[in-house]
């Protein structure tokens, strides 16, 4: 009987595969094994981030999870997903998970975690997360000096996300999707929306980049982010360049 | 007279040369001048990150901030790095400056930034924060579902930080250096002692990852984190596998 083989929560990054690090380059490009979250009606956005080097004989398992209003939990899914791979680790082999981001910042990948971690030895690699992607695309400081940064999720409700944008001295919203209009007129009536910047699917190709006093749309992206400078004057478009 | 030079500010991740992206290595690799922070007593940890890419005949702008307890502001010592970068960014030509983490998240390169971006085009190449990293070296989901993170500086009042993680779903203390004990003690009287987690300088080869409770040092590293668990059951070290 074989040692087992490792689990690995590889964060690729914000979605450029530029900006995923040579660390889950080398994993990935070495992989026997791969498994990546998938919808059930279209390609796996991690997947794809990783397309160009995986190598062709890897065996590949998709952890297919139905793509509904409510996500989670997808508690049978993730069982069997488990199973699997939990198959493939006790024969010795190691797994490469590919996460968006990074595997412990609003991921998926924890699911697979809290059914293996005990049974197998596991490695998480730390990726860009969107919280920085965004602010670079910006081009505003996130956070500097002394400052408190509370991420908070769209989905969240009004109250709650007004007591939390004021309490805080930088803020992010997270998942902003179907939410958007109502996040939009709770920033106006907050006086914050001229201070506030959306970017949507950041460093991708599609990447949408707007103050968000002129989005005009009703609904964005779920992979969408909310960013407020709350002390600093009103909101301008930056100039882009790009390399 | 040429096109203005752009200004890269380039995250590098925490510290492990491997968890820099490919998006920096590409840059600095072909870099012909850098400029990085560095203090006054010591080699630069931003340029000890990137050395063994760094092209030899590369240009190297050093920014010494003398280390004082008050680190900033050090007004005098940007305005002069930036006049001299700016000078290099007149001539056309590209100056690459390495930011250790990512360099809009509690950086210090938003000095350059704010004197410099007004006047020549800027690129933000985001990197992987000690925030996720310290997560991944502990071993737990950092954020799930929708949960809100909060991000305290660790000099803050214990009454604002109390509140805080009151607060918060999630809670992360960064830069704890000299605050330790006051944070253990505040941390016992809120019940959280089991909780946390301490992380000094992830993912180098100095790296400490401990139970907060265990924890008998009198002060951290400056580049030193806690992570707050708030709803998990009583903290355990996990096992550490590594590749």
């Amino acid at each position: 009987m074989s040692a087992p083989g490792t689990l690995f929560g590889v964060g690729l990054g914000p979605g450029d595969p530029e900006l995923m690090t040579l660390k889950a380059h080398r994993l990935i490009s070495a992989a026997k094994v791969v498994a990546y979250p998938a919808p059930d009606d279209g390609p796996s956005f991690a997947r794809s981030i990783a397309a160009s080097i995986i190598p062709p004989d890897a065996r590949e398992i998709p952890i297919v999870v139905p793509m509904r209003l409510d996500r989670y939990p997808a508690k049978a899914v993730y069982d069997r997903a488990a199973a699997k791979i939990g198959e493939v680790l006790s024969a010795g082999q190691d797994v490469v998970t590919l996460c968006e981001g990074d595997p412990f910042f609003y991921g998926s990948f924890m699911y697979l975690f809290e059914r293996l971690s005990g049974q197998y030895p596991c490695e998480i690699v730390p990726g860009v997360t969107s919280l920085t992607a965004c602010a670079a695309r910006l081009q505003r400081p996130l956070t500097a000096r002394n400052d408190v940064l509370t991420v908070i999720p769209g989905p969240l409700a009004d109250d709650d996300i007004r007591a939390r944008i004021d309490a805080a001295g930088a803020v992010a919203i997270m998942k902003v999707g179907r939410h958007l209009k109502r996040l939009q007129a709770l920033l106006a009536d907050m006086g914050l929306l001229q201070h506030a910047g959306l970017v949507e699917r950041a460093t991708l190709p599609q990447e949408v980049v707007l103050p968000l006093a002129s989005v005009t749309a009703e609904t964005a992206p779920y992979f969408s982010m909310i960013l407020i400078y709350k002390g600093d004057e009103a909101w301008m478009l930056p100039p882009q360049s790009s390399s």
